[in-house]
C-alpha cells in the first residue's frame, strides 16, 4: 500500500487545490446575466449518454478549444455477442485534436471513466478528476499501461482549463466524491449536474451544495445538463441513512454470519458496514478482486481513517472466526459469473462455504439486463436455505440518483435558459424534458438530442444540429476496438442459433473429380454421436450435389458452392426446422 | 369462423358437464375426515413447476393410476441459445404409458397447456380443460396435426378419471376459465390451487369460490399444493377493477389514438377495451396474429356476446377513421422483435404509422428476462413522441397471481395436512414454505422439492423421495425435442462470443506434401475485408504449422489437426485477445 500511496501522491502534485484563486470569476460576473451573443457561439456535442445510461461523454467547443466532460463506457446490449464494451466515437476528437484543453470527470463510475483508456489510446488529454475517481483511473490507466498528466479535483475547486473556468461543485451521489461542474467561458455559462441525488443526511455529512446551485443561477447559467435516470420516479429518492437503519436492524437480529454483496465503490456505505460491523464485535473479510481494489485505495485516500486494521482478518482464515464474530464484504451483487458471491452460491469459492442461516444481503439493485443472472444466484442461495436480504423486501440499498421532485429543486434554483436532459434513454429524456416544461421552461429551450447531434448556442439563440458527428457505438472484443460491425454480430448471432456445418472438398483442378472423402463437421448443431444417421445422409447429398454439378460442368468454386449450401440448407432445415451457417471448402489439388 | 364453431362443437360433445352427479363424494365424505392409510400409499410427482415459473407438469399416482395436472412449457432460459422452448422431461410418463387416465388443465397459459402437443406426440391422453384453455389446445393440436380425447370442464363440475373423483373450482387469474381442483380417491384428497388470485371485483363476475375452498378444508384435504409466484409481494394483489378505473382515465382524457397492448389471452380485459370503445365511440382494429386468433375464439365461445360486430374494423382500413375514433388492440408488450407493436415502433407496421400524441398503453408487465427488449421499444415509441402509458406509472395492468395475504387465506381456509409449494422458483418456494409455517403449519409436513423427486404419502405420513424420476428440461430447437444437449448449447455459446475459424488443407497421403493453397475462413471473428493483413499472416502460420509436421513426421490427422489448432489459437488471442472455435480440416487426397 505505501507503494500506492508515495506512487500515487508522487503523480497528483500538481492539483490545482483552492490555491488557482485567479481563476475565480469577478465579482461583477456574479449578477444574473447571461452572458450575451458578445463573445461568439459555442457547441455542445454529446457523444454518448444520450441513448442509454452509459459511454457519457459530453464536448463543448468555444472558439477554437474543447473542453471533454466525462468519458465512460457501456456495458454490451442485447445481442451484442462476445462484445467486452461499448466505447464513444471519438473520431470527431481525432480529427480536432489540437483543440482539446482537457476532460474533467464527474465522479469515478464506470460509464463516466471507463472510457478513458480507449481515449489515452488515440489523443494525449489532461484529466481532472475528484479524489477516488482519480485513484480509479490511475488503476485503469496502470492497467494499460497508460500515462497522462493528471489533476486530482475537490469540491469547491476552481480551475482554468484554456479559457474555459471550471467549478467544482459538491453533490451527492452512490460514489464518494461527486461533482457538479459550472463552466464558464466568454461564450457562456454551462452547469452539468454529473449524476447525483439530493441527500441531506449523506453518510459522509458533506450535502449537495444547493446555495451554491442557487447562486449560479442568480449569476445567469444559459445551459444546464442534467441527470435524467430517476427522472420517472415520483417523489424523492431516499437518504443514504436508510440503508444505515437497515443494516442496524439485520446487525441487532442476527448471530450468523452476514454477507454483504455491495458495488465496490460506494464507499462510504462500505464504511457504515465496517462500523456496524465494529459496534457488534464482528471482525471482516473482504472477498472479490475490484473491492479489495477500491478499499485499498480508499484507505489510502482516508475514507476508512476510523476503521483499524486490526478489524479485518483474510478471506483464508475464517474458519477460525465464530459465526456470529465475521461480516464478509463481497463483490458479485450483480451475479457476474465469475464474481465472490457467485462463487459462494455455486459452492465453487475457495473459503467461503455458506451454510444455512447464514445471512446475505444485497445491498444493490439489479441493473437492467441483469435480472435473469441475479436471480440464478438468488436461488441457489435459498436452496442452501440461506436468509437472503433483497433491497425489494427491506431498505439495504437506495439509489444515487435524483427523483422528479429533486430535478424540480435543481431545475428552480438554477434557472437555465436553455436545457438539456443527459444520462438516459430517450424516455427518460422526453420525460425530464416534459418535467422542465411543467416547471414553466418553454419547449423551443430545451433540446432532447440524439449522441452526436451539436446543440450551438450563440447569445440567446440556439439550434440544434442533427448528426454533427458520430455518436454511433464502438465495440471492444479483446484488443480490438471498434473492428466489430453489425455484419460480424450478425455472422455470431446466426451461429448461435443454430450453429454451423462445414463440408471441405478436394476436387481434381483437371479432371473436377473427387480427390478424397468429403469431410463434414458440425458444430452446436447436433449432438453428433446420437446423430450419425442423419449426418451419413447430409454426406450422400453432397455426393449427389457434386455428381449433379458435375454433369452441369460448373464445377468452378462459386457454383459448387452455392450448390452444396443450398442443397444442404434445405436438407437441414426439412429434417431439423433449423437453419445452421453452412461452410462449403473447395480445394482444387 | 363458422368452420372453427362446428368443429368446436363437434369436437367436444363429450364434455361431462354438471351431468355426473354420481361422481358427487357421499354426504358422510363431507366431514373433515383425512383419509387413513387404508386407502395406501400414493405419490405425488413435479416434472416441472419447481425451479421455474414455467413448464408446469404435476403426477399424481395411486394404486396403478396416474392423473396429470397441466402440461406446459417454459420460455428459453438465459444462454439456451437457439432454443424454442423448454419442455418437461417425459420418459417417467412414457415408461408408465398404461397408468395414464387423463390430463387435467388448471387454465390456458403456455406455462400450462404448451408442452400438451409434445406429451400427444409421445402417448395418447385424454384432455379435460376448461372452455378457453380446450379453445387454445384445440389450435395447438390443430396446428401439429393431433388429435386426442377432450372433455371441456366448467367450474363446479364433478367428474371422475380413472378411480379419480375431480371437481373443478372458479379462482380469479389473468386469464378467463381459471380453475382449481379437488382430486379424491380412496387413498387421500389433495388440492391444487393452479394459477390464482382474489378477486372480489372480477371483470366477469365470478369471484374465486371461497366458501367452496373452505368446505373442502372441513371436509379435510391431506395434500395442498399452491401457487407461490407472488409469496413475496405483500398485501393483496389489486382487483382488475383497478385497471378498468385506468383505463375510463385514459379514454375520457384523449382525442388521439389509443394502441393497447396486452396479453391476448386476458378475454376480459381485451372486453373491457372494447367497452370503453364503445363508450367513446371508438370503432376498434386488432393487429397481430395471437390476438386475432384468441378474439375469435373468444367470440365464438361467448366472451364478447354484448359486442357488436359493426365495432370492428379492418386494420389496412384505419386510415378512414378519425384519431379520436380508433382503438388499435395489438399484441407485442414483451417486445416480441416479430410482433405487431415492435413493427409499429420500427416503422415496419404496414397499416400502422405511429404519429406524435398516439397513446401507446403497455397492459402488462414484463415477463423476467424481456426487460431489455421492452426497454428498446419503450424507447422508440418516445423517439416518436408517442404519449407511453406504463404500468409503472398508471394501474394499467394487475398481476393475476395471490400476494402474500390472499395465500395466507387459501391456507386458512383448507387447513391441509401436508403442503407442496409448486409454481415458482425456489426462492418463491421457500418463502412460501415460511409464510405457511407463519400459520402455524408445522415445517414437517412441507416439501419443497425439487422437480423430479417423489412425495410418497401414506395416510398420515409423507416422505420426499429425491430425484425419483428425471424433472430435467427437455429442450425443443425446430423438429429436435431432447437432441440438444448441454454439449451442444456450450458449442453455440463459444460460437457466438468470438466466431469462428476454419483452415482446411489438403496433403498428398503418400508424400504429405500439401496438395493446395490452404484455404482459411472465419465467420464472425473480425471484418473480414479490413482485416487482410491479420488473415495473410494466420494464413503463413499454418504453413509454419505444416512445415514443423512435416519435419517432425507427424502429418497423421490427429497430430497435424492438434499442431494448427494450438498455433493457430495462440496467434489470434496474441493479436486480438480473443478465442474462436478453430476447425481445420485436413484431407488426405
Amino acid at each position: 500500500m505505501a507503494r500506492l500511496k508515495n506512487n500515487y501522491r508522487r503523480r497528483h502534485n500538481n492539483h490545482p487545490g483552492k490555491s488557482v484563486s485567479d481563476a475565480l470569476p469577478a465579482a461583477s460576473a456574479r449578477r444574473r446575466s447571461i452572458p450575451s451573443a458578445a463573445g461568439g457561439p459555442y457547441k455542445v456535442i454529446p457523444l454518448g449518454g444520450l441513448n442509454e445510461i452509459g459511454k457519457n461523454c459530453t464536448l463543448i467547443e468555444y472558439n477554437n478549444e474543447i473542453l471533454i466532460i466525462d468519458c465512460g463506457f457501456a456495458f454490451p446490449e442485447y445481442e451484442m455477442f462476445g462484445i467486452d464494451l461499448v466505447i464513444p466515437d471519438f473520431t470527431y476528437l481525432k480529427e480536432n485534436s489540437e483543440k482539446i484543453k482537457g476532460l474533467i470527470i464527474t465522479h469515478g463510475h464506470e460509464d463516466h471513466i471507463g472510457g478513458i483508456p480507449y481515449l489515452l489510446k488515440e489523443l494525449n488529454v489532461p484529466v481532472y478528476a475528484p479524489p477516488l475517481a482519480m485513484g480509479l483511473i490511475d488503476h485503469k490507466l496502470e492497467e494499460h499501461g497508460l500515462w497522462c498528466e493528471t489533476h486530482v479535483i475537490r469540491a469547491g475547486d476552481i480551475f482554468s482549463i484554456g479559457s474555459f473556468r471550471i467549478e467544482a461543485i459538491q453533490t451527492n451521489h452512490s460514489i464518494a466524491d461527486s461533482v457538479a461542474y459550472s463552466i464558464r467561458f466568454l461564450g457562456g455559462h454551462i452547469v452539468h449536474t454529473g449524476d447525483f441525488k439530493v441527500d441531506f443526511a449523506p453518510l459522509d455529512g458533506k450535502v449537495i451544495d444547493l446555495r451554491r446551485f442557487a447562486q449560479l443561477g442568480d449569476e445567469g447559467v444559459d445551459l444546464l445538463l442534467c441527470d435524467s435516470t430517476n427522472v420517472m420516479r415520483n417523489g424523492y429518492t431516499p437518504s443514504e441513512a436508510i440503508v444505515r437503519k437497515s443494516i442496524d436492524e439485520i446487525f441487532d437480529n442476527t448471530d450468523k454470519r452476514i454477507i454483504i454483496a455491495t458495488f465496490s465503490s460506494n464507499v462510504h456505505r462500505i464504511k457504515y458496514f465496517m462500523e456496524a460491523s465494529m459496534k457488534h464485535n464482528r471482525c471482516i473479510a473482504v472477498s472479490g478482486k475490484s473491492m479489495e481494489k477500491v478499499l485499498t485505495l480508499a484507505r489510502e485516500l482516508g475514507y476508512l481513517n476510523n476503521i483499524p486494521d486490526s478489524l479485518f482478518i483474510r478471506i483464508n482464515d475464517i474458519r477460525n472466526v465464530p459465526d456470529k464474530s465475521l461480516t464478509i464484504l463481497t463483490t458479485g451483487s450483480q451475479g457476474e459469473p465469475m464474481s465472490a458471491l457467485t462463487r459462494m452460491a455455486n459452492d465453487q469459492h475457495k473459503s467461503v462455504k455458506l451454510k444455512a442461516d447464514d445471512v446475505v444481503v444485497f445491498s444493490s439493485s439489479p441493473i437492467p439486463g441483469n435480472e435473469k443472472v441475479i436471480s440464478q444466484v438468488v436461488n441457489q442461495l435459498y436452496e442452501k436455505n440461506v436468509k437472503v436480504v433483497l433491497a425489494s423486501a427491506m431498505d439495504v440499498h437506495v439509489s444515487g440518483h435524483a427523483s422528479s421532485e429533486e430535478l424540480k429543486l435543481i431545475h428552480s434554483l438554477v434557472r437555465p435558459r436553455f436545457f438539456m436532459p443527459v444520462h438516459g434513454e430517450k424516455r427518460h429524456l422526453v420525460e425530464h424534458s416534459l418535467l422542465a416544461q411543467s416547471l414553466g421552461q418553454q419547449s423551443s429551450t430545451i433540446f432532447v438530442m440524439n449522441n452526436g447531434d451539436a446543440l450551438v448556442i450563440n447569445g440567446r439563440k440556439a439550434r440544434l444540429t442533427k448528426g454533427f458527428t458520430s455518436g454511433d457505438d464502438v465495440m471492444v472484443d479483446g484488443y480490438g476496438v471498434g473492428d466489430i460491425g453489425n455484419s460480424v454480430l450478425r455472422e455470431r448471432k446466426n451461429l448461435s442459433q443454430s450453429g454451423l456445418v462445414t463440408i471441405a472438398v478436394a476436387l481434381d483442378t483437371a479432371t473436377g473429380s473427387l480427390m478424397a472423402v468429403p469431410e463434414m463437421r458440425t458444430i452446436g448443431l447436433v449432438y453428433e454421436q446420437e446423430h450419425k444417421d442423419f449426418l451419413d445422409e447430409a454426406l450422400s447429398i453432397v455426393y449427389n450435389t457434386i455428381g449433379k454439378c458435375a454433369e452441369a460442368g460448373s464445377l468452378d468454386e462459386q457454383s459448387l458452392s452455392k450448390a452444396i449450401k443450398s442443397d444442404m440448407k434445405g436438407y437441414i432445415y426439412r429434417m431439423t426446422k433449423r437453419s445452421p451457417v453452412i461452410i462449403p471448402i473447395i480445394l482444387y489439388v
